[in-house]
Protein backbone atom coordinates (compact mmCIF):
# COMPACT_ATOMS: atom_id res chain seq x y z
CA UNK A 1 0.00 0.00 0.00
CA UNK A 2 1.78 3.44 -0.75
CA UNK A 3 1.62 6.61 1.48
CA UNK A 4 3.73 9.56 1.52
CA UNK A 5 3.20 12.39 -1.18
CA UNK A 6 2.46 11.69 -4.50
CA UNK A 7 5.31 10.15 -6.33
CA UNK A 8 5.86 13.22 -8.82
CA UNK A 9 8.00 11.77 -10.98
CA UNK A 10 9.39 14.79 -13.03
CA UNK A 11 6.00 16.63 -13.46
CA UNK A 12 6.96 19.78 -10.69
CA UNK A 13 3.58 21.42 -12.11
CA UNK A 14 1.36 19.04 -10.17
CA UNK A 15 3.28 19.60 -6.52
CA UNK A 16 0.54 19.52 -4.01
CA UNK A 17 2.61 21.27 -1.57
CA UNK A 18 4.80 24.35 -2.78
CA UNK A 19 2.26 25.14 -5.83
CA UNK A 20 3.66 28.27 -7.11
CA UNK A 21 2.46 29.86 -10.52
CA UNK A 22 5.35 31.68 -12.66
CA UNK A 23 2.93 35.15 -12.45
CA UNK A 24 1.14 36.44 -9.81
CA UNK A 25 2.16 33.66 -7.16
CA UNK A 26 4.18 34.22 -3.69
CA UNK A 27 7.59 32.67 -3.78
CA UNK A 28 7.81 30.14 -1.17
CA UNK A 29 11.97 30.75 -0.91
CA UNK A 30 11.98 34.36 -0.60
CA UNK A 31 8.67 35.76 0.14
CA UNK A 32 8.45 37.96 -3.26
CA UNK A 33 5.44 37.92 -6.03
CA UNK A 34 6.48 35.69 -9.02
CA UNK A 35 6.30 38.37 -12.02
CA UNK A 36 6.75 35.86 -15.06
CA UNK A 37 8.37 37.08 -18.37
CA UNK A 38 8.42 40.38 -17.19
CA UNK A 39 11.71 40.40 -15.27
CA UNK A 40 15.01 40.93 -18.17
CA UNK A 41 16.86 38.90 -15.58
CA UNK A 42 16.06 35.51 -13.18
CA UNK A 43 17.57 33.18 -10.65
CA UNK A 44 16.45 29.90 -10.88
CA UNK A 45 17.42 25.85 -10.09
CA UNK A 46 19.73 24.65 -12.55
CA UNK A 47 17.02 22.12 -12.60
CA UNK A 48 14.35 24.38 -14.29
CA UNK A 49 16.68 25.66 -17.28
CA UNK A 50 16.33 23.89 -20.37
CA UNK A 51 18.57 24.69 -23.39
CA UNK A 52 17.43 26.13 -26.64
CA UNK A 53 17.05 24.23 -29.10
CA UNK A 54 19.47 24.40 -31.90
CA UNK A 55 18.10 26.38 -35.32
CA UNK A 56 14.56 27.46 -34.01
CA UNK A 57 14.12 31.48 -33.26
CA UNK A 58 14.15 32.61 -29.95
CA UNK A 59 10.65 34.70 -29.79
CA UNK A 60 9.38 31.37 -31.41
CA UNK A 61 10.62 29.08 -28.98
CA UNK A 62 9.06 31.06 -25.95
CA UNK A 63 5.51 30.27 -26.52
CA UNK A 64 6.70 26.62 -26.42
CA UNK A 65 7.29 26.93 -22.65
CA UNK A 66 3.43 27.48 -22.04
CA UNK A 67 1.28 26.82 -25.17
CA UNK A 68 3.49 24.18 -26.49
CA UNK A 69 3.85 21.94 -23.54
CA UNK A 70 0.73 22.10 -22.66
CA UNK A 71 -0.76 21.06 -25.71
CA UNK A 72 2.22 18.53 -26.25
CA UNK A 73 1.32 16.16 -22.77
CA UNK A 74 -2.17 15.25 -23.69
CA UNK A 75 -1.83 14.86 -27.62
CA UNK A 76 1.26 12.22 -26.41
CA UNK A 77 -0.90 11.03 -23.44
CA UNK A 78 -3.79 10.40 -25.01
CA UNK A 79 -1.78 8.51 -28.03
CA UNK A 80 -1.99 11.59 -31.24
CA UNK A 81 -0.54 10.04 -33.92
CA UNK A 82 -0.56 7.42 -36.99
CA UNK A 83 -4.19 6.65 -37.51
CA UNK A 84 -5.80 8.63 -34.93
CA UNK A 85 -7.80 11.51 -35.90
CA UNK A 86 -7.88 14.60 -33.42
CA UNK A 87 -9.96 17.40 -33.28
CA UNK A 88 -8.57 21.12 -32.28
CA UNK A 89 -10.25 23.26 -31.27
CA UNK A 90 -10.01 27.17 -31.60
CA UNK A 91 -7.35 28.46 -33.03
CA UNK A 92 -5.61 31.06 -30.82
CA UNK A 93 -1.83 30.87 -29.28
CA UNK A 94 -2.76 27.15 -27.81
CA UNK A 95 -4.55 26.24 -30.90
CA UNK A 96 -2.21 26.95 -33.71
CA UNK A 97 0.74 25.39 -31.57
CA UNK A 98 -1.63 22.12 -30.67
CA UNK A 99 -2.60 21.84 -34.71
CA UNK A 100 1.08 21.76 -35.67
CA UNK A 101 2.27 19.31 -32.85
CA UNK A 102 -0.56 16.79 -33.60
CA UNK A 103 0.23 16.77 -37.30
CA UNK A 104 4.10 16.47 -36.89
CA UNK A 105 2.84 13.56 -34.37
CA UNK A 106 1.11 11.75 -37.43
CA UNK A 107 -2.38 12.31 -36.52
CA UNK A 108 -5.45 12.97 -38.96
CA UNK A 109 -5.83 16.29 -37.72
CA UNK A 110 -9.41 18.66 -37.64
CA UNK A 111 -9.36 21.94 -37.14
CA UNK A 112 -12.42 23.64 -35.70
CA UNK A 113 -13.12 27.54 -35.62
CA UNK A 114 -15.51 29.82 -35.46
CA UNK A 115 -13.44 31.85 -37.90
CA UNK A 116 -13.77 31.49 -41.64
CA UNK A 117 -11.10 33.24 -42.43
CA UNK A 118 -8.45 31.20 -40.62
CA UNK A 119 -9.37 27.97 -42.71
CA UNK A 120 -6.67 28.44 -44.93
CA UNK A 121 -3.91 29.15 -42.23
CA UNK A 122 -5.07 25.97 -40.45
CA UNK A 123 -4.52 24.19 -44.03
CA UNK A 124 -1.24 25.72 -44.12
CA UNK A 125 -0.19 25.10 -40.22
CA UNK A 126 -1.04 21.32 -40.44
CA UNK A 127 -5.00 20.31 -41.03
CA UNK A 128 -6.41 17.95 -43.13
CA UNK A 129 -9.82 19.53 -42.55
CA UNK A 130 -11.21 22.49 -40.95
CA UNK A 131 -14.84 22.90 -39.53
CA UNK A 132 -16.40 25.95 -39.21
CA UNK A 133 -17.93 25.27 -35.37
CA UNK A 134 -20.67 27.71 -35.92
CA UNK A 135 -22.24 26.29 -39.04
CA UNK A 136 -24.57 23.55 -37.34
CA UNK A 137 -24.58 21.52 -40.48
CA UNK A 138 -21.03 20.52 -40.41
CA UNK A 139 -21.10 20.34 -36.67
CA UNK A 140 -24.24 17.82 -37.00
CA UNK A 141 -21.47 15.60 -39.32
CA UNK A 142 -18.74 15.01 -36.81
CA UNK A 143 -20.64 12.72 -34.55
CA UNK A 144 -18.71 9.83 -33.28
CA UNK A 145 -15.38 10.57 -35.07
CA UNK A 146 -12.82 11.54 -33.04
CA UNK A 147 -10.22 9.55 -30.94
CA UNK A 148 -9.15 13.03 -29.19
CA UNK A 149 -10.56 16.48 -29.19
CA UNK A 150 -8.42 18.92 -27.35
CA UNK A 151 -9.93 21.81 -26.34
CA UNK A 152 -8.42 25.35 -26.09
CA UNK A 153 -11.06 28.00 -25.81
CA UNK A 154 -10.73 30.24 -22.86
CA UNK A 155 -14.60 31.62 -23.31
CA UNK A 156 -17.55 30.09 -21.74
CA UNK A 157 -18.75 27.50 -24.48
CA UNK A 158 -20.99 23.95 -24.41
CA UNK A 159 -18.88 20.83 -24.32
CA UNK A 160 -21.88 18.46 -25.82
CA UNK A 161 -21.21 19.01 -29.44
CA UNK A 162 -17.79 17.97 -28.67
CA UNK A 163 -18.07 14.83 -26.36
CA UNK A 164 -20.81 14.11 -29.19
CA UNK A 165 -18.54 14.17 -31.85
CA UNK A 166 -16.02 11.46 -30.29
CA UNK A 167 -16.11 7.84 -31.25
CA UNK A 168 -16.20 5.27 -28.33
CA UNK A 169 -13.38 5.53 -25.82
CA UNK A 170 -12.86 9.07 -27.42
CA UNK A 171 -11.16 12.04 -24.76
CA UNK A 172 -11.86 15.70 -25.15
CA UNK A 173 -9.35 17.03 -23.38
CA UNK A 174 -9.45 20.76 -22.15
CA UNK A 175 -6.78 22.71 -21.58
CA UNK A 176 -8.63 26.39 -22.21
CA UNK A 177 -9.71 27.51 -18.95
CA UNK A 178 -13.09 28.88 -19.25
CA UNK A 179 -14.69 31.57 -15.99
CA UNK A 180 -18.12 29.60 -16.11
CA UNK A 181 -18.29 25.49 -15.02
CA UNK A 182 -18.51 23.21 -17.39
CA UNK A 183 -22.28 21.13 -17.20
CA UNK A 184 -22.33 17.75 -19.02
CA UNK A 185 -25.00 15.38 -19.53
CA UNK A 186 -24.33 11.80 -17.66
CA UNK A 187 -25.27 10.15 -20.54
CA UNK A 188 -22.81 11.75 -22.74
CA UNK A 189 -20.03 10.25 -20.57
CA UNK A 190 -21.76 7.54 -20.57
CA UNK A 191 -22.38 6.37 -24.07
CA UNK A 192 -19.49 5.29 -25.48
CA UNK A 193 -17.56 5.25 -22.75
CA UNK A 194 -16.38 8.79 -23.25
CA UNK A 195 -14.05 10.73 -21.17
CA UNK A 196 -13.30 14.40 -20.21
CA UNK A 197 -9.77 15.32 -19.66
CA UNK A 198 -7.74 18.50 -18.34
CA UNK A 199 -4.32 18.93 -18.74
CA UNK A 200 -2.00 22.29 -18.23
CA UNK A 201 1.56 22.85 -18.33
CA UNK A 202 4.22 20.04 -18.11
CA UNK A 203 7.23 18.87 -15.87
CA UNK A 204 10.91 19.14 -16.47
CA UNK A 205 11.17 16.01 -18.31
CA UNK A 206 8.05 16.40 -20.39
CA UNK A 207 9.46 20.41 -21.13
CA UNK A 208 12.94 18.37 -22.70
CA UNK A 209 11.22 15.94 -24.60
CA UNK A 210 8.72 18.48 -26.18
CA UNK A 211 11.58 20.80 -27.20
CA UNK A 212 13.48 18.21 -28.33
CA UNK A 213 10.43 17.13 -30.54
CA UNK A 214 9.88 20.66 -31.78
CA UNK A 215 13.26 21.31 -32.97
CA UNK A 216 13.37 17.50 -34.79
CA UNK A 217 10.05 18.79 -36.76
CA UNK A 218 10.72 23.00 -36.58
CA UNK A 219 7.88 23.46 -34.52
CA UNK A 220 7.67 27.04 -33.24
CA UNK A 221 4.82 29.45 -32.40
CA UNK A 222 3.73 32.04 -35.00
CA UNK A 223 4.58 35.06 -33.30
CA UNK A 224 4.51 39.19 -32.90
CA UNK A 225 7.63 40.39 -31.43
CA UNK A 226 7.18 43.50 -29.00
CA UNK A 227 9.18 45.81 -27.27
CA UNK A 228 8.47 45.95 -23.63
CA UNK A 229 6.88 49.56 -23.80
CA UNK A 230 4.29 48.40 -26.14
CA UNK A 231 3.09 45.39 -23.75
CA UNK A 232 -0.10 47.70 -23.26
CA UNK A 233 -1.03 47.91 -26.77
CA UNK A 234 -0.41 43.96 -26.91
CA UNK A 235 -2.73 43.23 -23.78
CA UNK A 236 -5.13 45.69 -25.46
CA UNK A 237 -4.85 43.46 -28.84
CA UNK A 238 -5.34 40.25 -27.20
CA UNK A 239 -8.52 41.55 -25.38
CA UNK A 240 -9.58 41.73 -29.04
CA UNK A 241 -8.09 38.62 -30.09
CA UNK A 242 -5.99 40.27 -31.99
CA UNK A 243 -3.02 38.37 -32.49
CA UNK A 244 -1.88 35.51 -34.76
CA UNK A 245 -0.68 33.73 -32.78
CA UNK A 246 1.61 34.96 -29.33
CA UNK A 247 2.92 38.74 -28.47
CA UNK A 248 6.39 37.70 -27.50
CA UNK A 249 8.26 40.71 -25.47
CA UNK A 250 12.11 41.02 -26.67
CA UNK A 251 13.66 42.18 -23.42
CA UNK A 252 16.59 43.35 -24.83
CA UNK A 253 15.07 46.07 -26.56
CA UNK A 254 13.41 49.36 -25.01
CA UNK A 255 13.10 49.57 -20.84
CA UNK A 256 12.83 45.98 -20.01
CA UNK A 257 11.68 46.70 -16.42
CA UNK A 258 12.16 44.43 -13.63
CA UNK A 259 16.12 44.18 -12.24
CA UNK A 260 17.08 46.99 -15.03
CA UNK A 261 14.50 49.94 -13.29
CA UNK A 262 15.54 48.33 -9.99
CA UNK A 263 18.94 49.59 -11.22
CA UNK A 264 18.12 52.70 -12.03
CA UNK B 1 -7.42 7.38 -42.84
CA UNK B 2 -10.45 5.51 -40.94
CA UNK B 3 -13.67 5.81 -42.38
CA UNK B 4 -17.26 3.53 -42.28
CA UNK B 5 -19.04 2.85 -39.24
CA UNK B 6 -16.80 2.51 -35.81
CA UNK B 7 -15.11 -0.74 -35.11
CA UNK B 8 -16.85 -2.44 -32.27
CA UNK B 9 -14.41 -5.34 -31.36
CA UNK B 10 -17.30 -7.35 -29.25
CA UNK B 11 -18.61 -4.41 -27.74
CA UNK B 12 -22.05 -4.54 -29.13
CA UNK B 13 -23.50 -2.11 -26.29
CA UNK B 14 -22.08 0.81 -28.13
CA UNK B 15 -23.70 0.31 -31.50
CA UNK B 16 -24.55 3.56 -32.82
CA UNK B 17 -26.73 2.68 -35.75
CA UNK B 18 -29.51 0.21 -34.20
CA UNK B 19 -29.04 0.66 -29.92
CA UNK B 20 -31.69 -1.26 -28.44
CA UNK B 21 -32.01 -1.41 -24.73
CA UNK B 22 -33.35 -4.65 -23.31
CA UNK B 23 -35.60 -2.66 -21.70
CA UNK B 24 -38.57 0.00 -22.83
CA UNK B 25 -37.07 0.15 -26.70
CA UNK B 26 -38.50 -1.06 -29.92
CA UNK B 27 -36.77 -4.58 -31.13
CA UNK B 28 -35.35 -3.37 -34.61
CA UNK B 29 -36.18 -7.16 -36.01
CA UNK B 30 -39.75 -7.62 -35.14
CA UNK B 31 -40.82 -3.91 -33.99
CA UNK B 32 -42.24 -5.16 -30.59
CA UNK B 33 -41.11 -3.61 -26.98
CA UNK B 34 -38.54 -4.90 -25.55
CA UNK B 35 -39.22 -6.22 -22.17
CA UNK B 36 -36.00 -6.89 -19.99
CA UNK B 37 -36.62 -9.19 -17.49
CA UNK B 38 -40.40 -9.75 -17.44
CA UNK B 39 -40.72 -12.12 -19.73
CA UNK B 40 -40.07 -16.21 -18.94
CA UNK B 41 -39.49 -16.89 -22.52
CA UNK B 42 -36.70 -15.21 -24.77
CA UNK B 43 -35.93 -15.72 -28.72
CA UNK B 44 -32.37 -14.04 -29.21
CA UNK B 45 -29.12 -14.95 -31.26
CA UNK B 46 -26.87 -17.98 -29.56
CA UNK B 47 -24.42 -15.04 -29.69
CA UNK B 48 -25.60 -12.67 -27.07
CA UNK B 49 -26.47 -15.79 -24.88
CA UNK B 50 -23.89 -17.38 -21.69
CA UNK B 51 -23.28 -20.31 -20.19
CA UNK B 52 -24.29 -19.90 -16.02
CA UNK B 53 -20.30 -20.21 -14.34
CA UNK B 54 -20.49 -23.78 -12.43
CA UNK B 55 -20.77 -23.57 -8.56
CA UNK B 56 -22.63 -19.92 -9.08
CA UNK B 57 -26.10 -19.42 -7.44
CA UNK B 58 -28.21 -18.30 -10.70
CA UNK B 59 -30.31 -15.51 -8.37
CA UNK B 60 -27.01 -14.33 -7.53
CA UNK B 61 -25.53 -14.09 -11.33
CA UNK B 62 -28.22 -12.16 -12.50
CA UNK B 63 -27.19 -8.63 -11.53
CA UNK B 64 -23.86 -9.31 -13.02
CA UNK B 65 -25.16 -9.23 -16.41
CA UNK B 66 -25.94 -5.47 -15.88
CA UNK B 67 -24.93 -4.05 -12.39
CA UNK B 68 -21.42 -6.53 -12.48
CA UNK B 69 -20.21 -5.72 -16.07
CA UNK B 70 -21.22 -2.28 -16.03
CA UNK B 71 -18.54 -1.63 -12.90
CA UNK B 72 -16.30 -4.45 -14.38
CA UNK B 73 -15.43 -2.75 -17.35
CA UNK B 74 -14.09 0.25 -16.13
CA UNK B 75 -12.35 -0.75 -13.09
CA UNK B 76 -10.14 -3.42 -15.93
CA UNK B 77 -9.99 -0.41 -18.24
CA UNK B 78 -8.64 1.94 -15.76
CA UNK B 79 -6.34 0.06 -14.16
CA UNK B 80 -7.53 -1.55 -10.74
CA UNK B 81 -5.59 -4.30 -8.87
CA UNK B 82 -2.43 -4.31 -7.13
CA UNK B 83 -0.96 -1.59 -5.84
CA UNK B 84 -3.86 1.38 -7.07
CA UNK B 85 -6.48 2.74 -4.37
CA UNK B 86 -9.50 2.68 -5.80
CA UNK B 87 -12.84 4.51 -4.28
CA UNK B 88 -16.22 2.73 -4.56
CA UNK B 89 -18.79 5.87 -4.11
CA UNK B 90 -22.45 4.42 -3.49
CA UNK B 91 -23.22 1.02 -2.18
CA UNK B 92 -26.34 0.00 -3.85
CA UNK B 93 -26.43 -2.58 -6.58
CA UNK B 94 -23.74 -1.58 -8.62
CA UNK B 95 -21.75 0.09 -5.66
CA UNK B 96 -21.49 -3.51 -3.60
CA UNK B 97 -20.41 -5.45 -6.72
CA UNK B 98 -17.83 -3.21 -7.48
CA UNK B 99 -16.40 -3.27 -4.24
CA UNK B 100 -16.56 -7.19 -4.94
CA UNK B 101 -14.91 -6.82 -7.92
CA UNK B 102 -12.18 -4.41 -7.18
CA UNK B 103 -11.30 -6.13 -4.11
CA UNK B 104 -10.76 -9.33 -6.09
CA UNK B 105 -8.61 -7.71 -8.62
CA UNK B 106 -6.42 -6.63 -6.10
CA UNK B 107 -6.67 -3.40 -5.55
CA UNK B 108 -7.07 -1.65 -2.46
CA UNK B 109 -10.42 -0.64 -2.04
CA UNK B 110 -12.01 2.52 -0.13
CA UNK B 111 -15.68 2.29 -0.06
CA UNK B 112 -17.92 5.99 0.21
CA UNK B 113 -21.51 5.97 1.90
CA UNK B 114 -23.68 8.26 2.86
CA UNK B 115 -24.99 5.15 5.65
CA UNK B 116 -22.71 4.61 8.79
CA UNK B 117 -24.87 1.34 9.32
CA UNK B 118 -23.45 -0.20 6.40
CA UNK B 119 -19.62 0.21 7.15
CA UNK B 120 -19.35 -3.27 8.79
CA UNK B 121 -21.06 -4.78 6.06
CA UNK B 122 -18.71 -3.10 3.36
CA UNK B 123 -15.75 -4.36 5.14
CA UNK B 124 -17.44 -7.88 5.30
CA UNK B 125 -17.59 -7.54 1.59
CA UNK B 126 -13.52 -6.40 1.23
CA UNK B 127 -13.36 -2.74 2.13
CA UNK B 128 -9.71 -1.85 3.30
CA UNK B 129 -11.29 1.27 4.58
CA UNK B 130 -15.16 2.81 4.81
CA UNK B 131 -15.60 6.78 4.58
CA UNK B 132 -18.52 8.52 5.52
CA UNK B 133 -19.27 10.71 3.24
CA UNK B 134 -21.75 13.26 4.85
CA UNK B 135 -18.64 13.44 7.18
CA UNK B 136 -16.56 16.60 6.21
CA UNK B 137 -14.08 15.80 8.30
CA UNK B 138 -13.71 12.36 6.96
CA UNK B 139 -14.04 14.01 3.15
CA UNK B 140 -11.02 16.98 3.80
CA UNK B 141 -8.98 14.05 4.32
CA UNK B 142 -9.45 12.37 0.93
CA UNK B 143 -7.70 15.05 -1.17
CA UNK B 144 -5.41 13.49 -3.58
CA UNK B 145 -5.45 9.99 -2.94
CA UNK B 146 -7.17 7.92 -5.36
CA UNK B 147 -6.01 5.89 -8.55
CA UNK B 148 -9.70 5.57 -9.22
CA UNK B 149 -13.11 6.40 -8.41
CA UNK B 150 -16.04 4.88 -9.10
CA UNK B 151 -19.11 6.68 -8.87
CA UNK B 152 -22.25 4.77 -8.81
CA UNK B 153 -24.74 7.09 -7.13
CA UNK B 154 -27.79 7.43 -9.15
CA UNK B 155 -29.16 10.92 -7.12
CA UNK B 156 -28.21 14.33 -8.29
CA UNK B 157 -24.46 14.96 -5.93
CA UNK B 158 -21.75 17.47 -6.31
CA UNK B 159 -18.41 15.38 -8.20
CA UNK B 160 -15.89 17.48 -7.01
CA UNK B 161 -15.00 16.10 -3.56
CA UNK B 162 -14.74 13.13 -5.53
CA UNK B 163 -12.60 15.11 -8.68
CA UNK B 164 -10.48 16.58 -5.13
CA UNK B 165 -9.84 13.45 -3.99
CA UNK B 166 -8.22 11.72 -6.90
CA UNK B 167 -4.24 11.75 -7.52
CA UNK B 168 -2.58 13.01 -10.45
CA UNK B 169 -3.90 11.40 -13.77
CA UNK B 170 -6.63 9.72 -11.54
CA UNK B 171 -9.79 9.01 -12.65
CA UNK B 172 -13.37 9.62 -11.83
CA UNK B 173 -15.78 7.51 -13.92
CA UNK B 174 -19.99 7.65 -13.32
CA UNK B 175 -22.13 4.67 -13.65
CA UNK B 176 -24.85 6.02 -12.29
CA UNK B 177 -26.96 8.40 -13.78
CA UNK B 178 -28.24 10.94 -12.03
CA UNK B 179 -31.28 13.06 -12.71
CA UNK B 180 -29.72 16.81 -13.33
CA UNK B 181 -26.41 17.29 -15.52
CA UNK B 182 -22.95 17.15 -13.68
CA UNK B 183 -20.99 20.84 -13.00
CA UNK B 184 -17.81 20.43 -13.29
CA UNK B 185 -15.25 23.26 -12.23
CA UNK B 186 -12.34 23.15 -15.45
CA UNK B 187 -9.48 23.49 -12.90
CA UNK B 188 -10.86 20.30 -10.97
CA UNK B 189 -10.04 18.80 -14.52
CA UNK B 190 -6.67 20.66 -14.79
CA UNK B 191 -5.29 20.56 -11.79
CA UNK B 192 -3.56 17.15 -11.44
CA UNK B 193 -4.38 16.18 -15.33
CA UNK B 194 -7.72 14.73 -13.90
CA UNK B 195 -9.91 12.32 -15.90
CA UNK B 196 -14.04 12.28 -15.69
CA UNK B 197 -15.23 8.92 -17.63
CA UNK B 198 -18.39 7.01 -18.15
CA UNK B 199 -18.92 3.49 -18.33
CA UNK B 200 -22.39 1.47 -18.74
CA UNK B 201 -22.66 -1.93 -19.37
CA UNK B 202 -20.33 -4.41 -21.75
CA UNK B 203 -20.12 -6.30 -24.97
CA UNK B 204 -20.29 -9.92 -25.62
CA UNK B 205 -16.37 -9.80 -25.12
CA UNK B 206 -16.11 -8.21 -21.87
CA UNK B 207 -19.18 -10.20 -20.67
CA UNK B 208 -18.06 -13.14 -21.10
CA UNK B 209 -14.17 -12.01 -19.41
CA UNK B 210 -16.51 -10.75 -16.62
CA UNK B 211 -18.63 -13.99 -16.04
CA UNK B 212 -15.41 -16.12 -15.86
CA UNK B 213 -13.64 -13.82 -13.18
CA UNK B 214 -16.20 -14.08 -11.32
CA UNK B 215 -16.57 -17.64 -11.35
CA UNK B 216 -13.23 -17.63 -10.72
CA UNK B 217 -13.54 -15.52 -7.41
CA UNK B 218 -16.88 -16.91 -6.25
CA UNK B 219 -18.42 -13.35 -6.73
CA UNK B 220 -22.22 -12.63 -6.79
CA UNK B 221 -24.46 -10.13 -6.28
CA UNK B 222 -26.09 -10.11 -3.11
CA UNK B 223 -29.48 -10.95 -3.65
CA UNK B 224 -32.90 -10.98 -2.32
CA UNK B 225 -35.60 -13.59 -4.21
CA UNK B 226 -38.90 -12.57 -4.86
CA UNK B 227 -41.93 -14.20 -6.80
CA UNK B 228 -42.99 -11.99 -10.02
CA UNK B 229 -46.73 -11.20 -8.46
CA UNK B 230 -44.43 -9.46 -5.82
CA UNK B 231 -42.93 -7.20 -8.43
CA UNK B 232 -44.61 -3.86 -6.73
CA UNK B 233 -43.43 -4.59 -3.68
CA UNK B 234 -39.94 -4.80 -4.86
CA UNK B 235 -40.67 -1.52 -6.88
CA UNK B 236 -42.08 0.24 -3.54
CA UNK B 237 -39.27 -0.78 -1.51
CA UNK B 238 -36.47 -0.02 -4.20
CA UNK B 239 -37.89 3.53 -4.37
CA UNK B 240 -36.88 3.70 -0.62
CA UNK B 241 -33.67 2.24 -1.12
CA UNK B 242 -34.51 -0.47 0.83
CA UNK B 243 -32.64 -3.63 -0.70
CA UNK B 244 -29.18 -5.39 -0.13
CA UNK B 245 -28.08 -5.24 -2.65
CA UNK B 246 -30.43 -6.09 -5.83
CA UNK B 247 -33.94 -7.85 -6.09
CA UNK B 248 -34.32 -10.73 -8.59
CA UNK B 249 -37.24 -12.13 -9.67
CA UNK B 250 -37.90 -16.02 -9.94
CA UNK B 251 -39.94 -16.22 -13.35
CA UNK B 252 -40.51 -20.26 -12.08
CA UNK B 253 -42.41 -19.72 -9.85
CA UNK B 254 -46.05 -17.40 -9.60
CA UNK B 255 -47.41 -16.08 -12.94
CA UNK B 256 -44.36 -15.29 -14.76
CA UNK B 257 -46.48 -13.04 -17.43
CA UNK B 258 -44.56 -12.49 -21.07
CA UNK B 259 -45.09 -15.76 -22.89
CA UNK B 260 -46.85 -17.89 -20.18
CA UNK B 261 -49.38 -14.99 -20.11
CA UNK B 262 -49.85 -14.95 -23.81
CA UNK B 263 -50.22 -18.86 -23.99
CA UNK B 264 -53.12 -18.51 -21.54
Amino acid sequence: MRSGPPRLGGRENWCLRFPTLTYGNTDPKDGMPTRGGYPSEYVLPEKFTYHLPEGLDPAGVAPLMCAGITTYVPLKRWGAGPGRRVGIVGMGGLGHLALKIAHHLGAEVVQFTRTAGKADEARALGADEVVLSTDEKQMAGQRGRFDLILDTVGAAHSLEPYLSALAMDGTLCVVGVPPEDFTVSPFSLIQGAKTLAGAGSGGTVETREMLDFCAEHGIVADVEIMRPDEVNVALDRLARNDVRYRFVLDMTTGDGGGADETAK
